[in-house]
């Protein structure tokens, strides 16, 4: 080696080594950094479509009277979780200052430093699923105010403990004996369990819809109770398992490092095996051992309980053992399913089988079947990981048990729990908000056929009824013309209160030129069905075709038309 | 140091060290394109499904009659607004050969390095969520010609020039005095004020639906006008709010710098928590302040409107200021919504209070909140960067109120811009698209109850009614057999017209075996609510049940059924 | 250089470049793997949307009486698909062992490193997309077995090995004369052109829905036949748009190889513009050329089939020559949508002309206008990368119509593959799942008006009517008084079997001290449209209102209501 041939020294190009090497340090880190906060921030904006996947799955197993409602409240529950994980919900369950027993630090976001921004908003998505499963346990009879304070209370106070213990460092579950800790990868235990628990205590306490069972003591049968829409049902089915597989598969955290992408695809995949196993078997049993149908209602729900049990394991378990998991789950489902029926306890949206069941499932099978669970290894420290995963979960259901029941308790004490009984039969969207899922004024169109043709306006006979204009005198004392039409009925003429009739004057300088009735079922253009006149009124009257001033202030039963072939009424 | 033991030189060390940096600079660019690439292209995707959102919540708020030409506008609003930033909408935001005012290249993405497809894809997905928004302010009414027409401007010249302006580093409003930039982060000004300008200049010029406002003249009251799905509402809603998570977030436009994660994370968490203080805050006011009840439609807008608002800070506020933010959106969105209704623009979704107000909100406030802004420095630079808001706002407000307003008058004055007062009183979608939303033919089922047994076939006695075969000599004359129903009724026999008895004559052997009748509840099986003998023909026809052979040309009024236990009609 | 001033050698210098340098090489594997997963793991979950998509499209075309069955099926093909592509698809796809025709090893994943856990989700997500396809063409008719078969066929071995001879390094299409491979990057072929051929072949053997083509030998004219949901197929549209962009741009399959962040991005802009491109194609085609309507329907299947074009080639396409290749798949669609009903093939959803119309153009046109293809260099290279295009296509084609084509003639031969005639009449969903899509029982609300005012309860005069208490001696013989209500009619009484009036009797210590008839529109508590007493029975034993224990045992047409404000019926 020739000195001095080169143009710098060791000392020189070891400093460009070392300068090399720290530049790609840094690099690796902002890079692993972003990289994980993409990885987390668009895996939480799928995990943000399980609330449109809970309201629509919710809102098609209620009535449609109390559709509003329930949407609502699925709504609000992001609302709602933000502005309390934001408060206090990050502070109790991940803020400095951290006990066994929850976090306490980083109110109002304070103090918490830019870079776990991704993960606070992944966990706020967690919150907000979390205190969204109670709802439909709840609904067609909980009252909006005491909707607002358990779910204000769950996403600022209960979960978020809860995650403290089994998530956080600091956590007793996170820190169990000989090192083990609480095996629940996604949460079949911290989410579902403590959602399931808490569906129960508040569907306990609150009470069946009325009519939903028999009454033993007057011997009343029960009154059958269904869902409006099926389609919304098997909407928000898919729109859950959207959401799942970035719910199991972000629960990762991380991408950097070794491993990650290989588990969060174990994890995604394990979910799907699990759901589909789950389905098919609620399908064949429902199916093949009740005798009962081809059920789509079952299916999902033991899609979605398989999805739940998925959470614990799903990155720990091989994809046969997680498809033995999920025939378990769909056997868990279907018959906490019956059995909670059983015991008269009215979840309308079998919320309490899907996650207690499906969670309870999860978090006691999972240490079973993973890698180096009990199956694998059957090792002391296998059945002690299995033992605390019991702890784990006697804890969950203990604390979501008597925190939510005591406050469901006190709701229903105090008298905010449930709606007044008049108000659960007539419906609780337009008492409550004033909003009805389906306005029937909305409906219906003015066309006599549904496909009408082109040359509408220049076809001369299509509207040959009534194209008349009509002058002085008629009938009903109008000067100006028009069309007058005397839909039938006053509340005492029963026979033409039905509205089947419908009379049309024509007259022509002040004469009646022809007078002529035509039968409900021409009525078609104000809407579908005019069974009535009350009936076809209204959506006259909606339908702007007529103006209501003529009926309802100076002559009732009668209807003016304009002089205006546009405006003519065609029958 | 011994020279010689070493099998390299210090040269040729060094040139490896040369060669690994370079090879690394290379990686590193090569990573940081691909995973700027992968991260603009997942948020376009999910940016895209705004239109979704819009389309369903626009969808939800017009009346049935008017529900597919909503739908198609939205759906096609991407298909054009593909095709325009294809043409020339590209070529003026951000084509090569840039002045101040727009660019001018690569017209037909001819010349467009493929570097620029993620910016590309990125740019189209926000271009077809701007030139969205109108559609609603001007639903029930507008020409669809018309829309075609400013549709195709809105995404092919006059948004694609705002954006060049605050945008690209040649536009005007990116070069403001003292350095300062237009701060608009993800658009409340460029694209939702904008939008909501358009909407509020098309809503004045198209002027309010037939019987929206009472009519002064003729002191004819308001028409009660109601969307028709309060579901499609919330479903818009939730997918909106989905896209928008994306739309802040992916604002970012990159993920390779230091800090992008940090400020992607606190855009996506300052968006939710500001879409949920103002629907919080809507929701209060007007059940608390105005008395009135727990509004789903207006918490719905309000949260939309905080998302709006946050757009333009959302990157560089903390989070309590961020709450400001959107307490004030609700404030603003509910004062601007009761606003518009007072000044008698019609404007059915409410996308001028959400878009216009919640966008002006935005860009005048965050200038004030935001690190370094008003609040934090009261620096001169910060009053002089809310100054270039502000005249930014003016600016994006006239040049759409000019450009567009001069359009919209030209489609008004030529007779394009509105549908004819017949169509619009009876509804857009059979008329012009010949689709309409629920075509009552395809409702309806054939089933005596919801739940028939499973041993239908094998039970002999529940169709007991009409089991029977007929011979020769029914009173139809048909000698082949088969239970003959007549449905009573003639257009002149007003008491069997209604539909409600159906006769049933069951032949044996040529002989009139039995004549029943059954009232219309029975009839069940051709729908669900066969109110008259029109309806039941047309479900029966529908049903196939019946051919209409029969009855329209050579029996009219009678149905005959062939002799066939398995086609037997079930009463 | 003076030796000794550095504190190391030079070999110490080059074992720590040398170490670096392994550092960077196992950090860059690592980054890579993880970032292909991240991008492989969320276009999969964005793909699974598209049987969201594919549900609801097929949703909106079937009758109501249907839709729960084809939702299920729909449902179901991902949760099957899971456990067969589990079992053998991906054994088959896949597999060790593999030979030009097919994979062969993993099965049940066995084997299966987790290095390729993300592949197996991703290519489960397309297989779950190919064996939906079909049960649109076969809607409204096709036998719940027969379904549970060919899907699970499809998923775990047709589709497979078609996967394999055109995906697989060593599938016989992949490997074509002189280096040429088989080009369809996204599956316009392997994916749609054999979805498409499977729906073709399956529609020709199920034939067509009762009444759905005119009957030549009887004459009978065709019945209309209508989807029931517009938004619905709207919904379905946007979702499978939103899968699209994921199905196109992940086929990619990685993103850390230089240019594939272009690629991707290029892939999706062509999906858009080609799409964008068909739809407005057929719909000016449809207005203009045909002279019919601006069809929202046509649209929508064009700017899916337009999707479905851009699959072969959008990877290596100008965006003008996807422009091309995006009209000519409009053309293709419509042209085959004609011919398909004039060949009296019935397919309800159009499957047949989007995916083997779109599918065949697109495997067809791709190498014509891709970089390297027919335009751009007429090389002899470039003819022959279009033969063995059109060989891959027979082949699949071929393959397809062979073997399903087998399977579904067994099935109609041994009577599984249709239902029976009567259950099509009457719809599948109760007799099959015994879950309409919309119970009836389910609507309606039991408020007068629909925004009632506020001070319900404290308002004394609203319900003024039947606020009284009855005592003994009551018609119905009640001795605990409450306001007895008669619906009149029994099925011998027409006159009052319309259930139009209301007689209430009010008692007060036993003596009638009232009685009044209310029409029935005053009847509106009990829901919407009670057109005759059955009706309004049942609504009023759906409501709670009226516990049907009097009027089904004891005292027939008559309720009785318990003395209790609260309670009482408001009429």
């Amino acid at each position: 080696m020739a000195s001095g041939s080169s143009s710098v020294t060791l000392d020189e190009a070891l400093a460009r080594l070392s300068t090399l090497n720290e530049s790609i340090v840094a690099y690796q880190e902002r890079l692993d950094f972003n990289n994980d906060a993409f990885f987390l921030i668009s895996m939480s904006i799928i995990i943000f479509m399980m609330q449109f996947g809970f309201a629509f799955l919710e809102a098609g197993c209620v009535r449609s009277k109390n559709t509003t409602n329930i949407l609502i409240k699925n709504l609000l529950d992001s609302c709602i979780a933000s502005i309390a994980y934001f408060f206090c919900g990050w502070a109790f369950a991940y803020g400095t200052r951290a006990n066994p027993f929850c976090g306490f630090g980083q109110f109002l976001m304070i103090g918490l430093e830019p870079a776990q921004f991704p993960r606070w908003f992944f966990q706020f998505t967690f919150t907000a699923a979390a205190s969204t499963i109670v709802s439909g346990a709840v609904a067609e009879r909980c009252e909006f105010i005491a909707y607002l304070v358990y779910s204000t209370l769950i996403s600022g106070f209960v979960y978020p403990v809860i995650t403290h213990w089994a998530w956080d460092k600091s956590g007793w579950l996170a820190n169990g004996p000989e090192g083990i800790q609480f095996k629940d990868f996604a949460g079949s235990g911290v989410v579902h369990l403590h959602g399931g628990t808490t569906a129960l205590i508040a569907a306990i306490i609150l009470g069946p819809r009325i009519g939903r069972f028999p009454d033993k003591k007057t011997g009343t049968p029960a009154v059958p109770i269904k869902g409006h829409s099926t389609p919304f049902v098997a909407m928000g089915a898919f729109m859950l398992m959207f959401g799942f597989f970035a719910f199991n598969g972000g629960s990762q955290g991380t991408l950097g490092r070794p491993g990650d992408g290989e588990t969060v695809a174990r994890a995604v995949s394990n979910t799907m095996l699990c759901s589909g196993w789950a389905a098919i078997t609620v399908l064949l049993i429902n199916k093949l051992l009740v005798g009962k149908k081809w059920s789509m209602l079952l299916s999902i729900n033991a899609a979605l309980a398989g999805m739940v049990s998925a959470c614990s394991g799903c990155d720990a378990l091989e994809p046969w053992a997680c498809s033995v998991v999920g025939i378990g789950s769909g056997i868990c489902y279907f018959s906490l399913s019956v059995l909670v029926e059983k015991v008269r306890i009215d979840d309308p949206v079998d919320a309490i089988a899907v996650h207690f069941g499906g969670g309870l499932w999860g978090v006691i099978i999972a240490p079973i079947m993973m890698h180096e669970g009990i199956i694998y290894t059957g090792s002391r420290r296998a059945f002690l990981q299995w033992g605390w995963n019991l702890v784990g979960a006697a804890a969950i259901f203990g604390w979501s048990f008597l925190v939510m029941g005591t406050i469901f308790l006190i709701l229903r004490i105090t008298g905010f729990f449930r709606v007044p009984r008049d108000v659960e039969l007539k419906g609780l969207d337009i008492y409550k908000h004033g909003e009805d899922a389906y306005p029937q004024i909305a409906y219906g169109h003015g066309w006599d056929k549904e496909e009408p043709s082109e040359d509408y306006f220049s076809n001369s006979t299509h509207s040959s009824y009534v194209r008349h204009r009509t002058g002085n005198g008629s009938p009903n004392g109008y000067a100006n013309g028009g069309v007058a039409i005397k839909l039938n009925g006053s509340p005492h003429e029963s026979d033409q209160m039905r509205g089947e009739h419908v009379h049309v004057w024509t007259h022509r300088n002040g004469q009646l030129a022809d007078r002529d009735t035509y039968s409900a079922p021409s009525l078609r253009l104000h809407g579908e069905r005019p069974e009535n006149v009350h009936h076809a009124r209204r959506r006259m009257y909606n339908s702007n075709l007529v103006q209501p001033e003529n009926y309802y202030s100076r002559h009732p039963g009668w209807y003016n038309y304009e002089k205006d072939s546009r405006h003519m009424l065609h029958l």
